[in-house]
């Protein structure tokens, strides 16, 4: 009997883009992540650390994935404001060099910021990201102060954000809330340069003005204006950090945990 | 074709109690938890809400879960010392009463009482509690003040324990650390009562007390003294409760949501 070995693939890749740093509740953090991500299918998971060497218990997680990934160390240079941006970057700039290495026998792709503590609901991948053809946008939970942050719709448009924290922003969205198709990412330069500045306007809507963006772009999902309600698919979540009683550090050491 | 309808399970159920209530971060955490869960065969989901009534959106998850699962309304009455106690019980009780409509055709169950905030590894449950004969023992993460509390082990026989809280305890363990076969819930009334104290004492080393067993009981796993270092299964995480920038409650009407 001969297998057929390679059958191109009908859906489009998920590329998700996961900035990380060590951090005790770390290990529990991308588990979880992970576990999530084992039930979706067609994803390439790359994944950035902010230090000088990858760490071999994220990659054990990263094997259990079942997932094709990538994982790489890239240290966050002098002049960055904040924490992932220099890792987001990188990852996008390996995305250009080497598209083929991740896209392998995959005809489209869409690439999302998936963030290691945020809480997803299966469906923000099956029913939303892998569907989307320009950029797409939905509800964020737990973001900005709100309980809810979102764009606002009128006839199947994006018209503008309801959001408590930066209103004006020319896209008010947080990190979690868009993807963009592959082919867009592909044909600009845009990263999350040190000219992004923190706080009120970035980076986000400083990345989506710099990829050429405007609003009417913009595909909504999970926000049609019949619908009683609407499930959040995504959380901007925090893990708290313990706080531990003092002791030597080397009390641990027959365990895998971090600092 | 005759389909045969009924086939004997040869695993054993887990039984999952886990007791919730409403909060802005629990619908998120739940549906982490129902992520994990879905990985894993064999589990009925008992899920108590503190409160008169169940909540439909969590109802929602659990029927997403794809698990048998048991849902039940259950307020905790004055006198519980803590939130949970008064859940966990409700969930014994009922386990007790109507054990064969939890267990179906399964022969051989085993208790775990994971909460829904926590961070799981699959093999936590492939691995450890599907294998519990009789009460079974493993390092849980992040708890207690700790990087990892875990029972001390020598000659494949628990010990002790390493802890930084409590550590006269005569079981110093989480409630993540611990799983007990059905059988011998079965055979006691034990319960998470009044009377089991709040801070130093309790509640786990009360219920295990009252349930009869003692030191030479305890099965260790992950704990083999001759590895190098042992993998954390489950660490005992909290979602950090955001702050909300003030809001008429009716702004979130269109969105699933809890306050």
């Amino acid at each position: 009997m001969a297998a057929k070995q390679t059958v191109t693939p009908v859906e489009p890749l998920i590329i998700i883009i996961t900035p990380t740093y060590k951090r005790p509740t770390r290990l529990a953090d991308m588990t979880r992540m992970s576990n999530t991500l084992r039930l979706v299918p067609h994803i390439h998971w790359i994944v950035i650390e902010d230090d000088n060497y990858t760490v071999p218990y994220v990659e054990d997680i990263l094997r259990r994935s079942t997932h094709i990934y990538t994982y790489v160390a890239a240290q966050t240079p002098a002049g960055y404001p904040k924490r992932g941006w220099y890792q987001r970057t990188t990852a996008l700039r390996m995305l250009r060099n080497n598209t083929q290495s991740v896209m392998r026998d995959y005809k489209e792709g869409v690439v999302y910021f998936g963030d290691d503590d945020n809480s997803y609901d299966t469906r923000l991948f099956t029913d939303y990201i892998r569907n989307v053809k320009k950029i797409g946008m939905w509800a964020v939970g737990l973001s900005g102060g709100s309980l809810v942050e979102s764009p606002k719709v009128v006839n199947r448009t994006v018209v503008g954000y309801k959001v408590k924290w930066g209103g004006k922003r020319k896209f008010a969205v947080d990190m979690a809330g868009f993807a963009i198709n592959l082919n867009i990412v592909l044909n600009t330069t845009a990263v999350f340069g040190k000219s992004c500045r923190s706080g009120f306007g970035a980076p986000e809507p400083c990345l989506l003005e710099d990829m050429g963006f405007s609003q009417t772009d913009i595909e909504p999902f999970g926000l049609d204006e019949d619908a009683a309600k609407h499930d959040v698919l995504v959380w901007h979540t925090r893990t708290t950090q313990p706080k531990f009683k003092k002791d030597p550090s080397d009390a641990y050491d027959e365990f895998v945990v971090e600092l």
